[in-house]
């Protein structure tokens, strides 16, 4: 496959990912009575990769997240010279994806950037007021533990075909965990987005959301490495 | 496989999808403190694309959905001489679906067709008030992702017989984001069916969701044609 | 596979059915703030059967309803000779269910069985009051669309081992649309167990939730081996 | 595969486990508006067991959880001399899995061990005031389902891969129905690791939830084993 087609599968499928998860928070969580709440949102994340873990993982891999291309690396999986323009893709696909829930979001006359835009936070930017050290802790062990899930049900043992479903629902349920604490990042693009648009606390706390998915991730490759070479 | 029992296949997939997911909507969604909002319809809507997909999948492809049609032409997958009559059997499954609908909810005392009976809408019609400019561009970009969605999960590269999952799960996400927006059209047979029940302003506001609809699938089926061919 | 163990697997598997899907709804739908809803007993129903298909499936055809059998059977998939003993161990199981939900819920002190027990009602018995007509339309329909799924799924033609989980979802589905009509049966012995415990009207009304879903389920039988016979 | 490996796969799978579901319970469950509520909690618990048995289930099996192993050792499936040392493994991850999330949750300063941690209990420490006895039933019950849809979801019969679907949304259904029980454990390991940081009631309950899954595991083991035995 063409590196130019992977990138364009890896700049649609982060476009998704931030348009329908952080899509889903910004414009339909709160709604009174009939809203989607934090569950409707954790679903909406998974489920923007499961579904282009489908669409384009035969094209790219279906990495979507700069924390995953690091970990896939981190476990073998994955060629260190295509990191940098995997990365860039995604970024680009995340402020794309940001780019047109701006304009979506805004075809409301109450929409407002200073509800946050569904970035990522710590400190008095954490949904629920959690601390940066905890913050710092649940970002890195999300990561790991999505790394984990992903390192394994795309191994050679593990049943095929399957992965984007277990990988899909696992950034579900990390978002069932930790919306409370961080808005859940575990992936450098998706934070970068969003808080591009807000700027101010959001961009000046976005360091934390590359260090701490990145760290989780590649120990992560270490540890299933370990564990379970894959074998050829 | 027979033209008369593809036809019959798509008749009864848009159906289930119209009498399944508005009727979740006009049924079930804001019942007081048991109601299933606007998560429930969401999960609604997916499984009827998800089940009917299993169910008679192998019969006509499943598309019950016009734009899914146009797409699927786009890309190269599916015949041009068999768009119109998938089209009028889709539309006449809607209609069907939103008769027997009508009939059920009938049966309560409080029923109205004023509740809007699960119309598509922009403007002051739009669940949350958004501008016909937001609906625009909230359906053509939806249907743009649900067609990636189905191209590439149904692409002999992806793995086999997963598909129904991934397109079931996409609309499904696609109504957690845009039920706000424009209630979630991406279709327009699923538009039509409560429309003409409505009359009056649902009517006059269809047209939009049959251009964009199907603006999105074809630009899709585009896009995917060059990402990702599919080679003999 | 003996006809003993094949009714093991029916007696269990209906058990399941009605001890989940009836004891969500009667422990866990209403609790105030943090109560599953109608979502959650949906959710539930449908995942009750879901499991058991992939647990005992493969030992009995995993039924678990006399309508599914009815359907079968008329559909040309399940031999009338073993339509008898099958109804009679899906009856037992959820009368077992039942009870056992029964033991479980005294074990609260605040519990009656004049809230109703999870029965099927209709008329002023409905959870929001749908007529007879009404819940008689509704119950037909739903079967034969679970019918058709349930058919389909199972086809030859259909991916293989996937069934499980359309078949249960759809079962969801059924009830995300259905519940407030009917309290949703689309199973005979599922609504047999709860009335005998709760008697009176739930009795009484017994005889709708045992004739409906029959009704929709042969007649998907028909349909279906029209649309798509079983070639050999 | 090395003793050291499955150790390693079931400590991680456990830790999960405990920190995925009792986390969305601590952290996620309650939040007013938009809190994910039981239906979260119970996704979550779930969606624990599907990620780890897809990422991890090759390496150890996949039974993050004393109950499983003794299931699986009275159906046929488990060799006895590894039932200590994975045993061991799951309660030192449940215990990391508690220590995390008390560190996470302490970042926040409203957070108190007063609140339960997710702990399991009966009486006046059952989430809804349920009996002993009704716990005891219940955890009995609810751990023999579990393992009849391990044991048949696992079987050479049923259909090859899917079998971390049906088991992880089993778990998911088991909380939908007994959350207000017994907060559910089935799971001895889950009910330790809380337990320790609660000490007091949650400690001197312990016994039952390590009494009533084991005895409910064994019993499903028999049974199933009885209805269809694994043929070589």
């Amino acid at each position: 496959m063409d590196l130019s087609k992977k990138l364009m599968a890896e700049f649609i499928g982060t476009f998704w990912l931030v348009l329908g998860g952080c899509g889903s928070a910004v414009l339909a969580a709160g709604y009174p009575d009939v809203g989607i709440g934090w569950l409707g949102v954790s679903l909406a994340f998974g489920l923007t990769v499961l579904t282009m873990a489908f669409a384009v993982g035969h094209i790219s891999g279906g990495h979507f997240n700069p924390a995953v291309s690091f970990g896939l690396w981190a476990g073998g999986r994955f060629d260190a010279k295509e990191l940098l323009p995997y990365i860039i893709a995604q970024v680009v696909g995340a402020i794309a994806g940001a780019a047109v829930l701006y304009v979506i979001a805004s075809g409301n006359s109450d929409f407002s950037l200073a509800g946050g835009f569904a970035s990522n936070g710590y400190g008095e930017h954490s949904p629920n007021g959690y601390s940066m050290q905890a913050v710092l802790v649940t970002e890195v062990v999300m990561t790991f533990a999505f790394l984990i899930i992903i390192l394994g049900a795309t191994h050679k043992l593990a049943p095929a075909g399957f992965a984007g479903i277990p990988i899909g629902l696992g950034l579900t349920l990390i978002h069932l965990i930790s919306i409370p604490v961080s808005n859940t990042s575990v992936n450098p693009a998706r934070s970068t987005g969003p808080a591009l648009f807000v700027g101010d606390w959001a961009t000046s706390q976005l360091w934390l959301f590359w260090v701490a998915p990145i760290v989780g991730a590649i120990l992560a490759g270490f540890v299933y490495r370990w564990m379970c070479p894959q074998q050829d």
